[in-house]
């Protein structure tokens, strides 16, 4: 029997590269969050401690700050190709690369009504998520990519029931017609393609606020028997719309609002008062997809970047 | 030498209170964490145990989620003076109260260009808040207002400089006058009046938002020398726009954003890639107030609420 | 093409047992946070809103809290295997669960030299963590188990080394031969067997803390020529002791801590004065196992605790 | 009427200074998080933007680091101390600085049943804080000494009771004579001189220990009737026992245990299994001093280190 080597993978976690672009008085500001990991023959470092093959982490670093120059900073998605492709095709041990990418939105102040040319708050909501993988060098280069978004806190105020469900004796819960639903939301959405050629014309920004518009029309306009309903019609209207997605992964806690009981003290309360609580939560996890889906390869293999 | 109580205070923090309002189809959201603090003679708790003149902090608890409905809960300052006058009114022991609150924001979702009637999204941005303290009971009753926003995440892309500072051996900082200036705002502003009678016909919601926005204005405006310049001119312009209003308090981190040196790799950098540093920060602060501003009393003792 | 569901599990996320044990003046505690996951033929809910074969997760959590009376709560692996197996045995629809646990460590006070029998103190340091996999019914159950600690925050002031790595035009990073190693480290090992009988006998406290203690004595006395070579070691030391498991995965941050340049105020600096910097950090993830080691099965697929 | 400057300070929050001894092959390592809080006449600053009387938050870094060599850092106390000192007799604008400092525990491992040289573990359990202030230049030089630690979680499974306490139509708590009782304890001691050199022989870390370990056998062995009472008489056994000592305030969140009904499922829980909830918390606040304790004068003013 011997021990060997597994899976590996290396990089730098969480570099906070803010890029302005400042060509006109109007300036802009992409600011995101980029992790790295490379894979390839790294045994003799496990081995050895031989670090011949190692690019170091400090050097992929270096490189995604001035990739935001070099090859520009705009929409995440090609930023991240463009820096995955290079460790694949520039470092000779690497084979694969995976970059994630976490997108703080910032939107323009205004004065006196009218937008202001270089001043920004940063706007909370969701952060838009990227994760890139590169595999294999030459012609038999594949590129998986998925985009995403997290931390989307949506809530409706009615419109959601839970009952009929499953009993045993441990069931204490009741059925109810009308609660409250909130969540916060985790939604990723997997390419069909492997071939970035077939996104040169893509409108990233466009598709982005699409993807995100039609979920939460459907969070919105569902009458939802259950948060599992809710997110199945979500990932199926996305992927009705958008041709070029195969899949949406979506993961949603359960937030509890629980209706307070405030009877003990002589007042009644017809679904206004409620206590947010923290833990535990539920958390509803599906994948929706067509049928015929290419294979997803790496595309969910997570690296350095989502915990 | 006796060993002797000094000055405490006992409550319960982070009440998480959430309010609809659906009297209509068009449902509203009120969304805080309420924590409450009470003062008065509890001797005889700490120094022997006796709870007699101890209301428990889980009625604080109860109290602050049934007034909710039962003396509503729109805007959150006449809310909390509420909560903490009937504090000291109806408990003999207590004579003095804090009450503390954090609101988040949430706005409707848009379906098909139009607000939904009952589906939100949790706005990021600042959380606003409110410090209320009671002290006096009958004709000697005086009520502490201060109101506030925190996390107010800021940034500007020019327009601030930062040269001519005071020296020392230590001092190896470059002179700049072209630098990103960032910052999380904290701000809080102390009313002037001590009777809620003086507040009965103000627009609370009207107020917040042009505090917000006038500060947002000066801190896009205003060419800056140093945060601290910025500060003081966001608070008084504050004051002169809002006679209600005696002081403003600021507190706003510097968070430093390093222009990121490629030239290493011979790249040009003029001011377009940074690195968005987390530690260590400056913090600024400062008071801005009228010359006239009556005594602040308690206005700024801290409750349970703020850590 | 029609539009389908995929893999899904829904569950409650982080349920806060606190067990203590009083049958002597002299009690115990156990304080742990539970996610439970449940997969099985849930298409009707996703599809149709048809509760009719969903357990609550509220059921859950009943569950999680009752059993740890009814069946007893002193080492997590034992109890995640009794709760995650009767949710396939006893739940109709459910085919396979996964339990989650994280356990918080305290440690008795003393007094007057000796140990108190009912008061604690929190242990910091790291997080035990233990995730069991039951799939199947009846002679075809398998249950994979996993093992393991999170936030190990571990430090070597000297006897780390990092040169000879490899280089492009982005590296910058200097060899050296001396430096500060730490990492925060997540570690969990995989049983080889999963067949629950075979640890009947199993002391699961001496078991965890022979892991703990041969990755930390790895750590410290190997030579290191990167934080790989470490991982490997460590995974590789824990496998020839333990012939119960069969493979050790480990992610471990690359904390930095930058020697601070005193030089600019004649001061020398020979390792002594660092700056501990949070962010970026680099990421080494390695998976170390024997070479015959069975199918890990669903062993490493998350569940509802492990974001 | 005009507005004016009020109370005002500028610093460098969060300095990450690891300093290492190395003078033998057994190393030491103290590992801390500095912040420092300049005030004097800075009103040129933010009235006008002139800087001339500022030095650079970065200056304050920089001496931070290079003082941890220069001046040894051993003690925080003494650390800081030196460091507040520094800045007021060596700045000329700067009539008063605040330093706070909080330390974070390493302990050995061990190898083969021995110390290790120069491997540690972090220990979780509590940060260690202090807070100086130095006000004035000359023989007129203050100095406010406050040490401290925060989040110490302890916990005792019996010996608490609560009942005899005051009602109200909002109070549903029920009495109870046995609890868990459990804190995340905030504790600060104030110095009684305001001249260091009182201090010149005082064994810094001897203190420490004693005070933390006093606190700690009172709440172990106090039969308690409500935390009040509890925190009284940790904070006037700190007294009694160190004459050096002339206040000690306490901050501690009732971190509640709630008792899980588990009757519904036919199991009988007679104080064994907890649900131990997040929000919201009591929260007791208390000062306890001698009866002729010296004017807090700037003690507890905070900086820029304790939001």
């Amino acid at each position: 029997m011997a021990i060997v080597l597994g899976p590996n993978q290396y990089g730098k976690a969480e570099n906070r590269v803010v890029r302005i672009y400042r060509d006109s008085p109007r300036h802009e500001i992409h600011d995101v969050n980029v992790s790295t990991s490379l894979r390839g023959d790294f045994a003799a470092a496990h081995l050895a401690g031989d670090q011949g093959s190692v690019l170091p982490t400090d050097t992929q670093k270096q490189t995604a700050y001035s990739y935001a120059k070099e090859k520009g900073l705009t929409s995440i998605e090609p930023y991240g190709i463009t820096l995955a492709t290079h460790f694949v095709d520039d470092v000779v041990p690497v084979d694969g690369a995976r970059v994630e990418i976490e997108e703080y939105a910032w939107e323009r102040v205004t004065v006196d009504g009218a937008e202001h040319d270089h001043t920004f708050v940063r706007r909370g909501q969701e952060v838009r998520t990227a994760a890139i993988t590169v595999e294999g060098k030459g012609d038999a280069q594949r590129v998986w990519l998925v985009g995403g978004l997290k931390d989307l806190t949506i809530l409706k105020t009615t419109g959601s029931e839970f009952h009929g469900f499953l009993t045993d004796p441990y069931t204490v819960l009741e059925p109810t017609s009308d609660r409250i639903m909130a969540t916060s939301l985790v939604a990723r959405w997997r390419f069909a393609s492997t071939d970035p050629a077939d996104w040169a014309d893509l409108d990233w920004e466009g598709l982005y606020a699409g993807v995100k518009q039609t979920m939460v029309e459907v969070f919105a306009t569902l009458q939802s028997l259950a948060l599992q309903q809710t997110l199945f019609e979500m990932g199926k209207a996305v992927l009705e719309r958008y041709d070029v997605l195969a899949e949406v992964r979506l993961s949603a806690p359960n937030k509890h609002h629980f209706l307070y009981d405030l009877s003990r003290f002589g007042v009644d309360n017809p679904g206004e008062v409620f206590h947010a609580d923290d833990r535990p939560y539920g958390l509803i996890q599906a994948s929706v997809l067509r049928d015929d889906a290419p294979d997803a390869g790496s595309a969910w293999t997570p690296g350095a970047g989502f915990a």
